[in-house]
């Protein structure tokens, strides 16, 4: 292999960019040229490659967002988009790809391996933490210290006004995020996809916390929580508790985004080097992950595949913690 | 005088702790005794009245909300209310009174001066700062900061994704907010009370950033501004363009909290003391405010009644920076 | 066991607060009374014990410091000093021990548990990360985040004036917060006890950074390097490469205060379940830790003189993406 | 004119680059050609001389540092280096300048413009604040609250701990940061060069307070304090105090870095669409600077040699506040 092609595909994650670089950084050291690739699998299929050095990624390992942009293509979805990007890899003499991102970035990448024989290794860059195959995803670390942040000012509030918040997280399909935000904002409830409580069990765990003399309460939200999201349960809590002076905030799109964490800066930095040695050592359709601190490489066949199932030991500390 | 009060109500703003601290010690350095009144007015009718000494004020000039904790009375709104509240001055031997809060506030205090003599000095304390009287209002610095680290966030994924975010900030009545959030974000338009701007001309300045191939686009919504808010505004812009990958986020309830910036922490000190010098010499119905830089002290009536209008060169300057 | 107390020694580590909730919180789940020690065994030896209910933990899980505060005692390392701890203990009617801290903090639990039979669990509070039986320790992550921060800083002045940055951060016997704080930063070189390097191979490594055109170079350097501190190794690459524009900045006690990470709270939430439980079910003269995400209980003895080894993968990464 | 320069000189500041991307944007929107001039004085003299448009400027209003890069020239002090320089400018067809910096910068503007005719227009760029002609100076406020946040983390430990803690902060001729820093931070005592305090009367202070039970001091040193730096100072507190747990800590080089605050964007941006209008209006050997809120230019001469008075109200309120 003598010359490779990252990218980044899927919402952006703070981290992507530490990832990148490592993956320049790496690819140089081995002597491999490397080629960014704009805009996911859109960009590889109009041609936006662009050749990389190590002063392409300098300055950059702190920034959020993403230097090599993502979009979603439903073009590459296509056989024909397919071919096209192929074409374009072979146009640019690229061998191999590092594709930073999530499952959807994956079940491509299997794709376009089986049909043109071009190996990627993947990174898991998303805030989700929803990825088999790795403990915690890049932007994870990241997303949950900028959306705790925001509930510690959040809880300033709460407690100035003794007011209840019913606060919406980022989790679409897990309580990831919401639930170490739980634990660190010292919240009542966590409310997440993998646990469902009845709003009767939320409203009576709220009057219960009201009888021990809390004056302010906190309830974070998954969105992707069963039973509606932060305005909905809100909506039903006052119905059941009008005396409850209750608001309800999103924290939304600022847990995408900002510089990473430390925690982000290494998993991101070991990944991008872990990729590329991968594809040097010929691996192909595999991510690369850390488990208990070791480095793993999965099948994404098995990261599509297979589920993370939450730490369960987590929902029962809420119980304990909120005593 | 040999006693006060101080209390704070309507919204928390941060800044106040570290003015309540500045009373207490400005009150027990001048040899006067205070009492610190909780949840406001509400609290002066129920007389939820603690003495405070140096070391209840230690360690708080840091923290965002209330340690004496706000709330809104509508009791203080009668007479009965007031007369109650009066009692329990009269009661606690309490003879002059410092109101940290905002319009609201005041009117409740000037009232009650006027009725049962309890001469009241104003700390302007709201992070709105639509308060004649004073150039800033305590709260204010800390709540465009807050709300800029975050704009600075999603700005990650704006440009990552070739995205335009409409962006909905605090500011019932003003752009105050708004304005430097937008010339601080580098956004294309900021939308406030103070001037409308009709739909057509908001997506004619759109269209032209389009055309100078700017890929990301800003607009900062005040969540006063009259042609409704953001999530109203985004979806008649992407009626006009379709092709716009548009976004909505409300900063929310985060604008209100977190630690005091420094320059809040100077401007709630100098109020502070300036409010306790200002009760023992005498004055009453009159918030104490700086206004270039000098100490001033404006009757209730004038900081209720008029407006400080917004620097209109601010807007040229929207204009001029997103070229 | 119907009675325990919790105390925190030596230095202060960011989520000492979240840990002291979690043990308090705890131990009222399951129906103990729980005492809090001020000042560590200093304040045991004098009895500086209060009562603690749930409100006592409120709203201090986002504390840096220790509301518990914290000292050395010369007295608790003498039989007689034990012999008071113990007389207080008795008193006070308390059966067991949670001791947040660090390697000396557990010699004194074992010694007194040895001595007088009073068993203790401790929990791992020290940003140094270097306690054998846990992966991490309480306070580390967000000290490795507070120095990034401030080297995210300086880079901004390293940069803007093409200088040399020897860059000072904590850790007496490792490198553990060096090495991410050097991988997250882009610096050149991390200089750790565990691996010494000459100074001739250090002027070597920032002459070739010099040669690959970087204008600004980063070296960071942890406090018990064996080369010697910060300043000295600059002087002496000074003298090497005298065109070059070197400084010297040392982080400081900033690493030991701020808002515990998100990552910190959780795990001293999970630490001080673990150590109240462990008190219950018998245990005595461990330290509770989270191994590979599996939560174990280790003898003091063996954190106490066995040394959790830096991964040296983390050096070869350095050398990669400095490339 | 019709084709401008800019340039950054001095010590970096946020908001530099702030107030770049509003001289590009400016010189655009009234149609003039703007070229950037790197490492100041020094590029100029080496023709390090770039055209900026529009997107050279986007996204780094948020950026510590400067773009532009900044250096000292000691060649520029001489008749040939200028002379040099205005070889440069004339190649180039540049017919005037935006200088951003300090003392320094407007100083060699000054003699430039007087020998070679060609106008600068300066903007103050520097974290100290000591520029006649302007309330505030663009980096100010940032370092300010840089520094409160890291003194904000230091008092978690002399809290914890009980400790004095003596913490200098920059300010080679004045208090200006120290001020702030030292209200902002309830410290017990601010040591500036603008007002001599006995070693005596530091030990008074500091006696009085552990008198009235402060359990934790903090003296905030400006590192251009007369009776010597931090270390000094502390020394001799702790010969005439042993039994005071005292520690030093020197903020340094972070104040310079990060992002800078809404209040520096904000006049980053006013100062530098006023330079560019300046310069447009015919204006030479001025700064641009912003006073009770007004625009005022005001002569290099007068800004290098007038005094800005540290306002002495600061001062008493250190006393009232630390009772």
């Amino acid at each position: 292999m003598k010359r490779i092609g990252v990218l980044t595909s899927g919402g952006d994650a703070p981290g992507m960019n530490a990832c990148v670089r490592a993956v320049v950084r790496t690819a140089l050291y081995h002597g491999l040229e490397v080629y960014g690739i704009m805009r996911g699998y859109s960009g590889l299929i109009k041609g936006e490659i662009v050749r990389l050095d190590t002063t392409a990624v300098a300055n950059v390992v702190q920034r959020g967002g993403t230097i090599l942009k993502s979009a979603r293509s439903q073009k590459f979805m296509t056989r024909e988009g397919r071919e096209e990007a192929y074409n374009q890899l072979v146009h640019h003499g690229i061998e191999g790809l590092v594709a930073i991102g999530g499952n959807g970035t994956f079940t491509g990448a299997e794709l376009f391996e089986r049909e043109f024989g071009i190996p990627t290794v993947g990174a898991p860059g998303t805030i989700d933490n929803d990825l088999f195959g790795t403990d915690y995803t890049i932007g994870y670390d990241t997303a949950v210290n900028t959306a705790l942040e925001a509930i510690d000012k959040i809880r300033d509030t709460a407690d100035s006004h003794d007011r209840a918040f019913f606060i919406e997280v980022m989790g679409r399909d897990s309580g990831y995020i919401a639930i170490p935000c739980a634990i660190g904002s010292g919240a009542e409830i966590a409310l997440v996809p993998e646990q469902v409580q009845s709003i009767d069990s939320i409203i009576e765990t709220l009057q219960r916390a009201r009888g021990r003399q809390k004056s302010s309460l906190i309830v974070i939200v998954a969105e992707g929580e069963e039973e509606g999201n932060a305005t909905h349960i809100a909506t039903q809590v006052k119905d059941a508790i009008p005396e409850l002076d209750a608001r309800v905030t999103v924290i939304g799109h600022i847990q995408r985004g900002g510089a990473p964490s430390a925690a982000d800066r290494l998993l991101a930095s070991q990944i991008g080097i872990a990729a590329v040695e991968g594809l040097i050592n010929g691996m192909r359709s595999v991510m690369a992950g850390i488990v208990d601190r070791k480095l793993v490489y999965t099948p994404f066949h098995d990261c599509i595949t297979r589920k993370k199932p939450l730490n369960h030991s987590f929902v029962r500390m809420i119980d304990i913690l909120s005593t």
